[in-house]
C-alpha cells in the first residue's frame, strides 16, 4: 500500500459533497401524481443502451438492443436472460419495458427517481430490488453512489444503471467463459451474481476510507494541523454516508434468503445467505470506522490541548525566569542620591552571581516539574 | 442554490421558537372532563371554512359550503366526497360534524387540540389519522408546524387543517384535471394522495434545514464567530423537532400498510408501501442530520481551541523574544559606579549584535516549532 | 408567561432534593419480613382521612368517614363507590382494609412503602396500580412527588394519598355536578379520571421545567455565570427524576389498554388509550428537555472557552504592542558611555515616532486578525 | 445521614479494586477439563462449615453439622431444610454434597469457580441459582462481592456462601421465631427469603453509593481538588462493576417468577415478582447514578475551565494596568540629552496623574467586563 | 502481578495494527466466482500438516497423515476422529477434503478466506463453524487472531488452522490420557471442547488488556505524558477488534446450546450452555473495558486542563508579583529633574519596605485563593 501524502489525503474529503449524497434530489418531485416517471438525479450519460445477453449451460448469445422492443421476445424464452439498460433519463424507453414485462407504476417511478433507499418489494410474478453501487473516484478523491435496480422475472434479470458501470463487467466475464457455476443455474443464480458483484464493491470503499483512516491517525499521532480536523468531520460525513447506503441492504438480503421468495430456488439462498455475511461484515466495519473516527476527534482536541500546554510552558518559563530577574535590574537602575549599594566595589558582580543562581534555581525547578 | 449569507442564516433560528413547538399548548387543558372540545393552539384563521369536492371517474363537483350540515348529505352518495374543513376553532361545528358521522368525543378532542403527535386510531367503521404538516416561514427563517386530521369513513375524507395551506393543492388539482389515476380510485386513494402531500413537504424542509447546515459547516472551516454555536444549538433544536414529527409516522403509516385496516383496499396498501419508504427516508435523513450537527459543535470546539492557541503563540513569541532582551537592557541602565563594560568602546555595538543573534536564535527555534 | 428571573430559576434546583427523591427511604426496611406493613416516607399529613363519594347515574352522597369499618358496606352496592385515604402512616387502618377487601399483603406493603416505581398488579378479582403524583412546590421551587396508590375491586375504587392532595379536586367536581359522562360510567371510568387527573399534573410539571430551561438557554446566549452550570447539572437530575417516574407508567397503562383486564369494560379502554397517547408525549418531551440539556452543557463549556479566547485577547494585545515598545525604552536607558544616539539632536521625537509606527502596524495587525 | 468528609470520601474509592472484581479470576482455569473441580477465588475462611435449618409449621431444629453426611438425611424428609455451605475451598466436600444430591458436574464447578455472572439454570429436579451478594466494606470503604449459590432441590435448599457472612442472619431468625409466614411455607418460599435478603443488600450499597455521589456533588460545586477526578472515575467504574453483578439477575428473577419453573409454587411466584420488582429498582438506581456521574466529569471539567479563566483574568488585569505604566516609566528613565520633558517643573507629578488616570480607566473597563 | 513498566505498556500498542486486523484482506477476492478457492490472509506456516486422532473409550490412535487421502477412511468407523489441519494455503488438498466429505463450495472458500466473523452455518448432514482464535503475541505486544474453521460430520470433526498453535494441546492431551469425560463422549463433546479451548483463550486476552488499563490508569492518576493518548486510542481499538470478534460468537453458540441442532446430543447441549456463559462473559468485560477506556480518556483531558491550570497559576504568580514591583522601580529609574523622592534620606529603605509590604500581600492572597 503507497500512502497517499497527508495533504492529498486531506484535500480528498469535501464536505459538502457527502451533504450533496444525503439530501440528494429529495424534494424535486413534490406535488407530482405517484407514477409519473421523472428522472430524478444527474444526467450521466448521454444515450440510453440496451445490452441482452441471453445463455445457458451450452449456449451464449450477446447482443446490444437499437429498439428496446427488441428485448421482449426474450421473455418467453426457456433460457436465462440478461436484459442491462444503462442510463435512466429516457423514462418512455423504461415505460415501454415497465408495460411489457407488467411492472408496477410505483416500481417504474423508483427505478429512474435516484434517491432511493436500499429496498426489496416482491410483487409475486416479479421481484424488485434497489441497492446502491459504491465507486471511489480517484479523480475527486471521494466516495460516489449510483443507484442500481433489478428485477427478476420469469428467466429474465433487468438491470438498471445510471451509467455503465464497470461493476457487472467480471460477471459478463463469467457468463461469456461459462466460469464457475453461472452457466449452469437459473436467472435467480443471475442475480445473486449481480448483487454479489455490487457488495464486493462495497469492500474496496472501505480500505479506501481505511487507508484514510490510518493516514490521519498518523497525522494525529504527531502535530496535528487544523486541517486534521476538517478531514476527521468529513470521514465521519463518509462514514455516515456509508451506513445509510448498507444498512438497509441486510434487510433486503435477509428476505431473499429467507427462503420465503418463490422465485428464489433453494439451492440459490445459500448463495445469498453468503452475501448476508458479507454485508455484515460491510456494516460492522462501518460501525468499526465510526467508533475510530469519533475516538480520532478526542485525539485532535487533546493533541490541541497538549500543544497549548507545551505553547504555555514556554512562556511560562521564561517569564518566570526573567521577570523577577528585570525587576532587580529595575531596583539598580533607579536614581534614589542614598543607595549604598551602588557605590560597593563588589555590587555588580556580586549581582550576576545572584542573577545566575536564581536562574539556575528556577531552572532545577521547571527540571523537577518536568517542564523541561 | 443561492447561498443565504452567514448572519441571515444564524438568524434564522431561534430558539424559543422551537421551545414553544415542543411543549405546545400541551398544559391548557388539565382538570377538564376528557371529550370536552375545546381549541388548543393559535386560532390561524378568521373564519371557518368549508369546501366539499365530490368525483367519480366521470364526473367532479366542487363548491364551498356555507353551513355544516350542506356537506352531510353527500355521506350516502356512492361518489369519493373529499370535505376539507380549514380552521379548528368553530368547536360547535366540529361537534356536528362528530354526531353526523359518529365520531367518537376523543377524536373530536383530538381534532381540535392541536398538540398531538402523529397518530392513527382504527374504529372499526372509521380510522382517524392525525400528521404534521411541518412548512418553511420564509419570513420568520423557522420551521412551522400545523396539526392535520384526517378521516376516512365509508366514501368520504374528511380532513382538518389549522388553516387554509396550499399543501393539497396539487392534490386538488389533480382530481380537477383527472390526472393520474386519483379518479378512478376510491376513497382510501384520496386518503393517501393527501398523506403523501403533507410527507413531501417534509422533503422541502430537509432540504432547507441541509442548506442551513451546509453555511454553517462553511462557516466552521474557517474563523467561526460565537453566533455559530447559538446556531448550531438551535439546528440542534430543530432537528430534535423534525424527529418528534415524524418518527411517530412510521408506525402510523405501518399500520395502514399493513394490510388490516378493512378500509383500505388491497391495491392502495403498497401506494401507503411508498410513503412508508418515504417517511423512513425522511427519518434516516434526520439522524443523519443529528449526527452532523453534534459534529459540529465537536468542530466549534475544536476550532475554538484552535484560535486559543493561534492567541497564545503569538503573545509567547513576543514575550519570549523581548523579556530577556529587556532584561539585559535593563542590566546596563544599572547605576553601579563598578560596572566595566559601560566604559568600554564597543559594548553598545557588541550589545546590539547579542540582541540580534539572541532574536535570531528565538525565531529559528519558534520556526523550527512551526508556530512561524 | 412572566419570566422568574434568573437568580430565582438558578436557585430553584437543588441537586440533593433530586438525589433524595432517587433513592427515597430505599434501605429501610431491609431484613424485614415481607408483608410487613412498615410506613416509608415523610409523614404528610397528622391524621389519616377517608372520604366516600358513592354515586350512580341519578344519585351522588359523599362522606367523611370516621371508623375505617364505615366504608365496608360500600363494597356491596351497586352504586359506584370511591373510598380515598389520605395520609399513609396509619398502618393498622390500612390493614383493616386489606383484610376487609380480600387483598395481598404484599399490596398493601407497597401502599404504605413510599418508594415504588410505578406499576400495574392483576389479581383477577382487583387490580392494583402505583402511581407517582408529580407537583411543583413553588415554596422550594422544585419537583415534589408523591405516591398514589389505586384499587380497583367490583364497583369499588379505592385511592391512597400521601397527603389530601387537589390533583383529584376536578374529579370530585365532576362527580358532584354530574359534569361529563363520569356518573354514567362504572367503577373503571372512575380509575381512568383519577390516572387521567395524575397525568394530566405531568404537563404542568413540563412546562415549569420547560420555563427553566427557557431561563438559562437566555442566559447561555450571553455571558453565563457560574452558577449557570449548577443549574444545568440540577435540570439534568431534574429530567432523569422525571423519566424515572414516568417512564414505567407506559407499560402499566398499555396493559389496561390492551383489553386483557377483566375489570376493565371495552368502552373505557379507548380512554385508556387516551391517556396512554398523553404518557407517550410526557416521555417523548422528557427526552427532548434531556437532548437539549445535554446540548446545554456543550454550549455552556463553547461560552467559557469563548470567554477565555476573549480574555487572552486582550492580554496579548497588550503585551504585543507594549513589551517591544518597553524594550526599546529600556535600550535607551543604558548606561554604556558610548552611545552615540544618546546625543543626537533628533533622538528623542525620532523614536516618538518609531514608537508610534510600531503601535499602529500592530493595531492593524490585531485588526486585520479581527482580535479587535 | 452524617457525611463522611471530603478526604475520606475521595480515598474510599481505588480503582484497581474495581478492575480486580471485573476480572476476577477469569482466567485461571484455562485448559482444564470442563467439571474439574477447582477452588477459583480467595479463601476467604479458615475451614468449611455447614450448618442445617430443618422445619415446618411447627417444629426447628437447627445444627452446626461436622461432617458432610450427616446433612444427607435431610434429603428425604417432609420437612423444609436449609443446608447452608460456608467456603468453598473444601472441593472434595462439595463434590460429594453434589454426587450425593445428583447435581451436574458443571453446576459444583459453577459454585466454587467464584467468577461467575449470575445465572439461573433449570434441571428439571432442581434448580440452580449464582448471586452477588453486595456488601459495603467500612474498612476499605469499597463495595466487595461475594458469591452466593443456592439450590432448591424438593424440600432441601443448599446454600453456598464464600464467607460466614451475616446476611441470611435475618431469615435464619424469622425461621427460628416463626416471624412471618416462613414456617408456614414450603423451599421455594424459603428460596425466596434468601434471595430476598441479598437483594436488599443492594439498597444499602445504594445509599452507600448515593452519598459518596452527594459528597463529590458538593465538592463539585465550589472549588474541587485534582483528587475529585479520580474519585468520579472509581465512581463510575463502582457503578459499572453493581450494574454488571444486578443487570443479569432481572433475567434470573423473571425466569422463577414466569410460572414456568415446576419447583416454585403458584402463591410463591407472587413474590418472586416483588424481588423482581426491587432488582428492577436497584437496575434503574444505577442507571440514574451513571447519568449523575457522567454529568459529574462534564462538571468537573468546567469548573477547571472556570478555574482556568478566573486565573487569566487576574494574569491579564494586573499585565494590562501594569504593562503600559511601566513602559511609560521606561520612556523618561532613558538618557537622551535632549529630552525637554525631563527639566520641566511638572512633569513628575503630571506624570502621576497621567498614570493615575490610566489605572482608573482601566479599572473601570474591567469593571464594565464584570472582570472585576 | 508483575507489572510492565510503562514504556513498554505504551509502546505495546499500534494503532495500525488494529486497523489491519478490522479490514483483514477484505477486498483481496472482488470480482472472482463465488465458490473459488483463494487463501486471502498472511501464510503463516510454510508446509500444511494433517494430523488425525482416532479414538473411542478404550482406545486411542494418532498419527500424522502424509497424504490427505490418507484421512479419508476414518470417515466410516464408528470411533470418533479428529482431524485437524495446519496451514490453509493449499488450497488443492482442502478441496480433496471438501469433495470427499461433501462440503459446499462456499464452505471451502470460507475456510481459506481468514476474512470471516464467526458464524455457524447449520447444513443438515454436517455443521461448520468459524471462530477466531485470540492470542496474546509477546513479542509484538499485541493481540493477534487467527481463523479456526471446525466441521461436525457423523463422527468426525475437521478443524482447520492457520498455523500449529498449541490451544488444541490440552485438548489432544485429555484425549490421550483420558482424562474427563472426553473420551468416553462423542464428536459433538470433541467440537465442545475445541471450543471451549478457543473461548478460554479469550480470558487470557482479557486479563492482559486489564493489566495494560490498570497501567494506563496509574499514569493517569498522576501526571499523564502525551504517549498516555495514544496508549488510550490504540486500547479502544483493541477493544473494538476484540468485540468484532465475540460478539457475533453468541449467536453461535446459541444456535448450538438450542437443542434444534440435530448433530448435538442432548446432554453436550448443556456443556454448549457453558460456553454460552462464558463468551456472555467474556462480552460483558470487553463492555466494561470500553466504559472503562472511554472514561480514561475524560480523565486524560481533565489531567492536562489541570496541568494546565498548575503552569498558569506559576506564571500568574510571578507575573503579578513582579510587574507592579517592576514598575515601581521603573518610575524611580526615571531621569526627571524635580523628583524630590530622590533626594530624600530613607527613600530606598522605605521603597524597599513597600516592595516586601506588597509581596507579602499578594503572597497572602495568593494563599487565601490556594494557589499555592
Amino acid at each position: 500500500m503507497i500512502k497517499p501524502n497527508i495533504s492529498q489525503a486531506l484535500a480528498g474529503i469535501k464536505h459538502s459533497g457527502i451533504l450533496k449524497l444525503v439530501t440528494k434530489g429529495a424534494a424535486k418531485k413534490t406535488g407530482q401524481s405517484p407514477g409519473t416517471l421523472v428522472h430524478v438525479g444527474e444526467k450521466k450519460v448521454e444515450e440510453v443502451t440496451i445490452s441482452v445477453i441471453d445463455y445457458d449451460a451450452s449456449n451464449c448469445s450477446e447482443k446490444q438492443v437499437q429498439a428496446v422492443e427488441d428485448c421482449f421476445p426474450y421473455r418467453d424464452t426457456r433460457t436465462v436472460t440478461w436484459i442491462n439498460v444503462n442510463g435512466l433519463h429516457d423514462t418512455e424507453l423504461i415505460s415501454k419495458i415497465g408495460s411489457h414485462f407488467g411492472l408496477h407504476p410505483l416500481v417504474l417511478e423508483d427505478i429512474v427517481h435516484t434517491g432511493q433507499r436500499p429496498k426489496m418489494e416482491d410483487f409475486e410474478s416479479y421481484v424488485f430490488i434497489v441497492l446502491k453501487m459504491l465507486y471511489y473516484s480517484e479523480l475527486d478523491r471521494e466516495v460516489k453512489a449510483e443507484q442500481v435496480g433489478l428485477i427478476l422475472i420469469g428467466n429474465v434479470v433487468i438491470s438498471f444503471q445510471e451509467a455503465a458501470g464497470d461493476v457487472f463487467g467480471p460477471v459478463r466475464e463469467r457468463i461469456r467463459k461459462a466460469r464457475g457455476r453461472i452457466r449452469k443455474q437459473g436467472a435467480d443464480y443471475l442475480l445473486y451474481a449481480l448483487m454479489d458483484a455490487v457488495v464486493d464493491g462495497y469492500f474496496v470503499i472501505l480500505e479506501k476510507i481505511g487507508e484514510k483512516i490510518e493516514v490521519i491517525e498518523d497525522v494525529l499521532m504527531s502535530d496535528p494541523p487544523p486541517e486534521a480536523l476538517h478531514a476527521i468531520h468529513a470521514l465521519r460525513g463518509e462514514a455516515i454516508f456509508l451506513r445509510k447506503s448498507v444498512w438497509p441492504l441486510r434487510e433486503v438480503i435477509n428476505d431473499l434468503e429467507s427462503g420465503d421468495q418463490a422465485l428464489i430456488t433453494e439451492p440459490v439462498t445459500i448463495y445469498f445467505r453468503d452475501i448476508y455475511d458479507h454485508t455484515i461484515q460491510v456494516v460492522e466495519t462501518i460501525e468499526t470506522y465510526r467508533d475510530l473516527v469519533s475516538g480520532m476527534h478526542d485525539m485532535y482536541l487533546s493533541a490541541i490541548s497538549n500543544k497549548m500546554n507545551e505553547i504555555m510552558k514556554v512562556l511560562t518559563i521564561i517569564a518566570t525566569i526573567f521577570i523577577p530577574l528585570t525587576f532587580i535590574a529595575g531596583i539598580y537602575g533607579m536614581n534614589f542620591e542614598h543607595m549604598p549599594e551602588l557605590h560597593w566595589r563588589w555590587s555588580y558582580p556580586t549581582l550576576w552571581a545572584v542573577l545566575v543562581t536564581a536562574s539556575a534555581v528556577m531552572f532545577v525547578y521547571f527540571k523537577n516539574k518536568k517542564w523541561l
